[in-house]
């Protein structure tokens, strides 16, 4: 005998999806600009391009979570990382000079659960409105099997704009141009999978462990939110020549810095200009990791790199102070091979 | 006693990471229009905006290949799910009138098989160049534990342009209008879920089983590629007033023609104005499944609604068939209760 089934039975319930969708929608509203000429629910998002530029320039990009993930889950606190999902692609972008005009979001689950939806979109949405990006639209799919029970990957996709002969890209970089850092807020969303398995499986930590150095527990620790350069940098790339910018992220600052660098030219970083935080020696010490490992996968205390020339190095790093920033001058650029190197 | 442990302990392979998108480079280039301002691997994608619109208007949409996945998987064969996605994502735009311009994908998997990746890079450079839009940028993510062995999830990112007052959003939608339907080329990429415990656990059929029915095997029935109907309807919508398209997905013909009726309009569709692909028959009589259920799940074997006016209807139909589209006249608009009544 056969039975009767249903999609329901098979694991989805479109209705559920339905619901979460409804309460999604008024945060999302919440970040549309008047660029915005739909709502969410139909087929695709709508955004009016405005013809501000001379030569536009459409700079997209797309990154996920990665396993910062599991700290979520074990926390049960969903209402975070989409503010770091959001910051990675708009600090992706902006190193290009580009302003973030609209944001989609995939949330793939076994089951999705209307609360932890809601969650997760209102981090979205808090990490739009701080850049005035549109957050236009997103796809929620429940995929039976796929997940573990009451996880999900939680994926981003932003496009901004930029005049074309103000892209930065690196290439006028020079021998003697300065280099900046920028504070970063601990570990952003890079190394979660190190940094895991040497707190939780070396170190044997729970996420509710309070830990003196770092002043803090683990768990409040690990899902500190990335950093978002955006409201600070805008206004120094009006106002200066900013030759180039990294994003630092996985594969760290050489990772990221040799990315922008052009040809026969070296990147000099003096790795005690900087005071580290602590979760970074915390990290080192607990799974007795080496030196030149920490700094190839953590950012190690700098979230963003700027290079500018020689003569305007003080001016940026003063304004950049007066916003807040915590600013440090890391290095130089020099003739020679293609290479970040790293003095400690 | 504590180890040296790096981050290729942990489960991530940066060297294996940067291998296959060694690998994709090429493919995905082999897509880039002129447009395309960058190669892959700095921090986004850099698309320039002619200026060829008066009020252009971007459309953009996010989707995943779902559970059909899981066939690949099954099948071991991962070259086709790209162009699923790119198809499923173009067709979601298509029906707003817009143009693709580029793409972005995301591949999430608990380790990365280089070979695997550029199977799917393969599929969805196939699908963007068919329709001239460029796969400008992309994201792998090695995620330890949060994938099954061998598996992975693949999203995809699209955007396209319209000009303002060429949308086609079904505002225009009157009584006595009249819905055509073409062909789907069985389930696209939905109802996956039941479709998989249907012939799988209900049925225990295997991929490699051969049904007469289906003139094939499970496998390559349930791989079919999602149509992309852009290449027929680009032209289509340049001469003829579509007054509304929508591309049906999950939810069926119901759910996604109602998403484009205006209020005060009834969409009625003769169920019987066209022939069912034996897929739906299989999976009805397999499942034992009612009727609405199937309607609700699946295409039931058309995979974009238009809506045209009585006098242009014939033309339409002419002119989409002249391109080898298969259509039918499905059912006509009246005045009523906003909703999608199927007739049997």
């Amino acid at each position: 005998m056969t039975q009767k089934i249903t999609y329901r039975d098979s694991g989805v319930d479109i209705n559920k999806a339905d619901l979460a969708k409804q309460k999604i929608k008024s945060l999302a509203k919440s970040t549309f600009t008047p660029e915005v000429l739909s709502e969410l629910g139909k087929f695709g998002g709508f955004y009016a391009f405005k013809k501000r530029h001379k030569e536009p320039v459409l700079i997209s990009s797309t990154d996920s979570v990665g396993t910062k993930l599991k700290v979520a889950f074990m926390m049960n606190k969903h209402n975070t990382v989409g503010q770091d999902l959001v910051n990675h692609c708009v600090n992706d972008i902006l190193v290009h000079g580009a302003k973030p005009l609209f944001f989609l979001d995939y949330i793939g689950a076994g089951k999705l659960n209307p609360k932890v939806v809601k969650d997760i979109i209102f981090g979205l949405s808090q990490g739009c409105k701080k850049v005035g990006c549109s957050l236009i639209g997103g796809e929620m799919a429940e995929l039976p099997g796929f997940y573990n029970k009451g996880e999900y990957d939680l994926v981003g996709f932003i496009v901004g704009v930029v005049e074309k002969r103000k892209i930065i890209d690196g290439s006028s970089i020079s021998p003697k141009d300065q280099i900046l850092g920028l504070k970063s807020n601990g570990l952003h969303t890079n190394g979660y999978s190190l940094a895991r398995k040497v707190i939780f499986d070396i170190g044997r930590y729970k996420v509710g462990d309070y830990v003196k150095e770092l002043k803090t527990t683990i768990g409040k620790e690990l899902l500190k939110i990335h950093r978002c350069y955006a409201p600070s940098i805008f206004d120094i790339i009006k106002r200066y020549e900013i030759k180039g910018m990294a994003h630092i992220t996985g594969g760290g600052i050489g990772g990221n810095l040799s990315r922008i660098l052009p040809d026969g030219l070296k990147a000099v970083i003096d790795t005690r200009a900087w005071p580290k935080h602590s979760v970074f020696s915390f990290i080192q010490k607990t799974g007795n990791i080496n030196r030149e490992e920490m700094y190839k996968v953590f950012n190690m205390g700098i979230g963003l790199v700027l290079l500018v020339s020689r003569e305007e190095k003080e001016k940026v790093k003063r304004n950049l102070e007066k916003v807040k920033e915590k600013v440090y001058h890391i290095g130089e650029v020099i003739s020679g091979k293609k290479e970040v190197k790293l003095i400690c």
